[in-house]
Protein backbone atom coordinates (compact mmCIF):
# COMPACT_ATOMS: atom_id res chain seq x y z
CA UNK A 1 0.00 0.00 0.00
CA UNK A 2 1.45 3.51 -1.34
CA UNK A 3 2.28 5.88 1.37
CA UNK A 4 0.68 9.01 2.00
CA UNK A 5 3.85 11.18 0.71
CA UNK A 6 3.73 8.69 -2.39
CA UNK A 7 0.24 8.92 -2.78
CA UNK A 8 0.30 12.59 -3.59
CA UNK A 9 4.15 12.27 -5.37
CA UNK A 10 1.81 10.43 -7.87
CA UNK A 11 -0.85 12.91 -7.79
CA UNK A 12 1.44 15.41 -9.16
CA UNK A 13 3.53 13.81 -11.85
CA UNK A 14 0.24 12.60 -13.11
CA UNK A 15 -1.19 15.83 -13.19
CA UNK A 16 1.97 17.74 -14.76
CA UNK A 17 2.29 15.14 -17.44
CA UNK A 18 -1.36 15.66 -18.41
CA UNK A 19 -0.49 19.44 -18.87
CA UNK A 20 2.29 18.30 -20.84
CA UNK A 21 4.75 20.33 -18.62
CA UNK A 22 8.30 18.76 -18.07
CA UNK A 23 9.56 18.94 -14.30
CA UNK A 24 11.42 21.26 -15.26
CA UNK A 25 8.89 23.75 -16.51
CA UNK A 26 6.54 23.42 -13.30
CA UNK A 27 9.15 24.09 -11.13
CA UNK A 28 9.65 27.39 -12.80
CA UNK A 29 5.73 28.14 -12.78
CA UNK A 30 6.08 27.24 -8.92
CA UNK A 31 8.95 29.03 -8.02
CA UNK A 32 10.64 26.04 -7.44
CA UNK A 33 14.10 24.06 -8.05
CA UNK A 34 13.24 20.71 -10.40
CA UNK A 35 15.16 18.47 -8.03
CA UNK A 36 12.53 19.22 -5.24
CA UNK A 37 9.56 18.85 -7.41
CA UNK A 38 11.34 15.51 -8.69
CA UNK A 39 11.84 14.46 -4.75
CA UNK A 40 7.97 15.12 -3.77
CA UNK A 41 6.79 13.53 -7.15
CA UNK A 42 9.23 10.50 -5.66
CA UNK A 43 7.19 10.61 -2.15
CA UNK A 44 10.63 11.92 -1.15
CA UNK A 45 9.84 14.96 0.74
CA UNK A 46 6.92 16.37 3.06
CA UNK A 47 5.93 19.32 1.76
CA UNK A 48 4.46 22.24 3.33
CA UNK A 49 0.59 23.78 3.17
CA UNK A 50 2.24 26.74 1.63
CA UNK A 51 4.98 24.72 -1.04
CA UNK A 52 1.56 22.46 -1.50
CA UNK A 53 -0.19 25.65 -2.91
CA UNK A 54 2.35 26.64 -4.79
CA UNK A 55 2.42 23.41 -6.62
CA UNK A 56 -1.23 23.42 -6.53
CA UNK A 57 -1.58 26.57 -8.44
CA UNK A 58 1.24 25.48 -10.92
CA UNK A 59 -0.83 22.55 -11.76
CA UNK A 60 -3.83 24.48 -12.21
CA UNK A 61 -5.97 22.96 -9.30
CA UNK A 62 -6.52 23.07 -5.49
CA UNK A 63 -4.62 21.68 -2.82
CA UNK A 64 -8.11 20.17 -1.39
CA UNK A 65 -8.25 18.02 -5.22
CA UNK A 66 -4.52 17.44 -4.82
CA UNK A 67 -4.94 15.63 -1.80
CA UNK A 68 -8.35 13.75 -2.54
CA UNK A 69 -6.04 10.47 -3.37
CA UNK A 70 -4.50 10.61 0.19
CA UNK A 71 -6.77 8.23 2.24
CA UNK A 72 -4.26 8.32 5.52
CA UNK A 73 -4.88 4.85 6.22
CA UNK A 74 -1.38 4.18 6.64
CA UNK A 75 0.23 7.47 7.76
CA UNK A 76 3.90 6.55 7.66
CA UNK B 1 -8.99 38.67 3.19
CA UNK B 2 -7.36 35.87 4.99
CA UNK B 3 -4.37 34.05 4.00
CA UNK B 4 -4.28 30.33 3.57
CA UNK B 5 -2.36 29.63 6.89
CA UNK B 6 -5.76 31.41 8.94
CA UNK B 7 -8.30 29.58 6.49
CA UNK B 8 -6.82 26.72 7.06
CA UNK B 9 -6.61 27.60 11.21
CA UNK B 10 -10.26 28.37 11.15
CA UNK B 11 -11.31 25.18 9.71
CA UNK B 12 -9.36 23.27 12.13
CA UNK B 13 -10.78 25.47 14.97
CA UNK B 14 -14.59 24.92 13.90
CA UNK B 15 -14.08 21.34 13.10
CA UNK B 16 -12.74 20.87 16.83
CA UNK B 17 -15.53 22.87 18.42
CA UNK B 18 -17.95 20.77 16.59
CA UNK B 19 -16.18 17.28 17.80
CA UNK B 20 -16.49 19.44 21.43
CA UNK B 21 -12.15 18.72 21.79
CA UNK B 22 -10.18 21.34 23.38
CA UNK B 23 -7.10 22.12 21.64
CA UNK B 24 -5.43 19.37 24.79
CA UNK B 25 -7.37 16.91 23.81
CA UNK B 26 -6.69 17.49 19.98
CA UNK B 27 -3.04 17.32 20.62
CA UNK B 28 -3.28 14.41 22.33
CA UNK B 29 -5.18 12.54 20.26
CA UNK B 30 -2.99 13.73 17.37
CA UNK B 31 0.34 13.34 19.30
CA UNK B 32 0.82 17.26 19.54
CA UNK B 33 1.65 19.79 22.17
CA UNK B 34 -1.21 21.84 22.69
CA UNK B 35 0.89 25.02 21.66
CA UNK B 36 1.06 23.41 18.55
CA UNK B 37 -2.35 23.52 17.90
CA UNK B 38 -3.15 26.49 19.65
CA UNK B 39 -0.71 28.09 16.58
CA UNK B 40 -1.84 26.58 13.98
CA UNK B 41 -5.55 27.55 14.67
CA UNK B 42 -3.97 30.94 14.53
CA UNK B 43 -2.37 30.66 11.16
CA UNK B 44 0.90 30.89 12.92
CA UNK B 45 2.56 27.58 11.65
CA UNK B 46 2.83 26.17 8.09
CA UNK B 47 1.84 22.20 8.64
CA UNK B 48 3.28 19.65 6.37
CA UNK B 49 1.54 17.61 4.63
CA UNK B 50 2.17 14.77 7.41
CA UNK B 51 0.92 16.99 10.45
CA UNK B 52 -1.55 18.04 8.69
CA UNK B 53 -3.00 14.21 8.32
CA UNK B 54 -2.75 13.35 11.47
CA UNK B 55 -4.79 16.97 12.41
CA UNK B 56 -7.15 15.65 10.05
CA UNK B 57 -7.62 12.27 11.39
CA UNK B 58 -7.68 13.78 14.85
CA UNK B 59 -10.69 15.61 13.45
CA UNK B 60 -12.26 12.76 11.58
CA UNK B 61 -11.96 14.40 8.73
CA UNK B 62 -9.73 13.94 5.45
CA UNK B 63 -6.98 16.30 4.42
CA UNK B 64 -8.74 17.28 1.44
CA UNK B 65 -11.74 18.10 3.78
CA UNK B 66 -9.95 20.19 5.67
CA UNK B 67 -7.83 22.02 2.96
CA UNK B 68 -11.07 22.86 0.76
CA UNK B 69 -11.63 26.21 2.27
CA UNK B 70 -8.38 27.50 1.00
CA UNK B 71 -9.02 29.12 -2.23
CA UNK B 72 -5.06 30.26 -2.24
CA UNK B 73 -5.74 32.99 -4.32
CA UNK B 74 -3.61 35.28 -1.90
CA UNK B 75 -0.52 32.82 -0.98
CA UNK B 76 1.77 34.43 1.53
Amino acid sequence: MMKPLEELGQEIKSRRKQLGLSQEKLADKCGFDRTYISMVERGKRNPSLLNLLKIAKGLEASVSELTEVINGANSE
